[in-house]
């Protein structure tokens, strides 16, 4: 199986389903709501666990009952825990999530308390296939990032704002969404940031805009692959499900454009399917489904 | 001891301190937050417990995680969680609480779901001093004020609205928050709600309305006990563990206007921490606290 280390956030959403979101210092009840995993790299790790892909996190939690749901919930999607870092008496981080009736979303985020993402594990790893890393953790993103180019595999960085020029420089792989490419290369139009980037830094990069699709540096210019047409249900984790199926076509062999349209594929089904990262879609679905749009 | 039955809602509530309530559909971030065990027969429990009491909880939870930390919250304060009902399948209720910088609270409520409150076990209790219930769970509440007549000890009513007449008849007290008594007798001063009460359902009745203190039906008269003057810090829990003070002491033998001097300098210190129930007060504090006000 294609291995693939998953660093960054992992955290426990509650959700609740509500006609309006609350806009008073009142009490509201609700019979609708659920206990959702979350967490860009632990999102990611159970896509590429579904794909067949052997997926290994590493993320920070404390020793608390939040992480425990986190653990649980990852490790039984068949996800490798066994160097998440739990610190005694930090606190997991955690949020709440409010979606009214048109699908509107609120989040309230924890950031967590006294938590660190030990990194020192990195280097016993082996046959590792590509290494993928959210912004947020630095530390961590630079080992992962580094232990990626160390071991000559790809090392895919999931561009969210604010975004360390540093760490797009030590990726092979930077997939940006809007947000970030504009908070990394201010003023420029999506085409004009990724070409400065690409030499700017020497990297490979693409932004993905959900339903607009994807822009990356092709051979001599920027390419584009639009999305699926898919109605969606539930957009909760889908960049996170595209970024961990985009590391893992990677970390098979597949080239840049077929990974995008691999990942495209994982997440356009995940939007499909309600409850955040529980609709990531098995290896079987995705291959089905890009077969379909062939046709 | 003095043994205290405690019959209703236990719960966890996850707390957000924010500089203002959410207003939009966006993320927000914060560094504060807590979570706090929650619910009314939760909360009275640990008040009995910390009080000198023993106090057994009567709640309904899921087998989930959510149920784990109820479960553990209560029992790390030494009460009786055995006869807690455990639903395979059923998921526990839980709130969101986000609090602003000038105290206002909004909070979100997930009742759960197939929860079920078990109450044969109930005619099992030996040497119980006295029976608390809220108005929620009729039916268990029924159970648990039939058990009380049936001993003869006090059966407590925390009479928040919606309240349940059949329930008010039941028990030997009633106590109401003011949205309770209005709910009951509407269109009535509290006084001439609480003679009216007296009257129809033949219960000693009161109703707390926290700083402007408790009316009772008293000897022949309705009667006024002034509240503590005290600053409040946080009053989340504060009428659960007047509740649960003002059951001890009657199970201890206390008349209800000592009673009621009891259970309003509990819930007075209280208010003076922060915490919710984190910070129900001690005998010792409560008796120092009760000297002191005598001087």
């Amino acid at each position: 199986m294609t291995k693939v280390l998953c660093v960054g956030a992992a955290v426990v959403d509650f959700v609740f389903h509500l006609p309006e979101l609350p806009d008073r210092a009142e009490k509201y009840g609700t019979e609708s709501a659920s206990i959702v995993g979350g967490g860009c790299a632990a999102n990611a790790a159970v896509a590429v666990s579904r794909l067949g892909g052997e997926a290994i996190l590493g993320a920070r939690l404390g020793d608390d009952a939040i992480g425990d749901m986190v653990v649980a919930g990852v490790a039984a999607e068949g996800v490798d825990c066994a160097n998440v870092t739990r610190t005694p008496n930090a606190r997991s981080s955690y949020s709440s999530v409010y979606i009214d009736q048109r699908g509107e979303r609120q989040i309230v985020n924890f950031r967590g308390a006294g938590l660190k993402l030990e990194t020192g594990w990195f280097a016993g790893l082996e046959g590792l296939g590509a290494v993928l890393t959210d912004t947020r953790r630095v530390a961590a993103a630079v080992d992962a990032l580094a232990l990626a180019r160390t071991c000559g595999i790809p090392g895919v960085l999931d561009g969210e704002a604010p975004v360390d020029p540093g760490l797009v420089s030590l990726a092979s792989h930077a997939a940006f969404s809007m947000q970030g490419l504009r908070d990394l290369v201010p003023g420029l139009a999506p085409e004009e940031a990724l070409q400065k980037i690409s030499a700017e830094h020497g990297c490979w990069a693409c932004v993905t805009d959900g339903e607009n699709g994807v822009w990356f540096t092709g051979f001599d210019s920027i390419e584009h692959i639009p999305a699926f047409a898919v109605t969606p249900v539930d957009t909760l984790g889908a960049g996170d499900i595209w970024h961990g199926a985009f590391a893992l076509a990677l970390a098979e062999g597949q080239d840049e454009a077929s990974a995008i349209r691999f990942a495209s594929a994982a997440a356009a089904l995940k939007c499909m399917r309600s409850g955040g990262r529980d609709g990531a879609p098995s290896r079987h679905d995705t291959e089905t489904f890009l077969k379909e749009q062939d046709v």
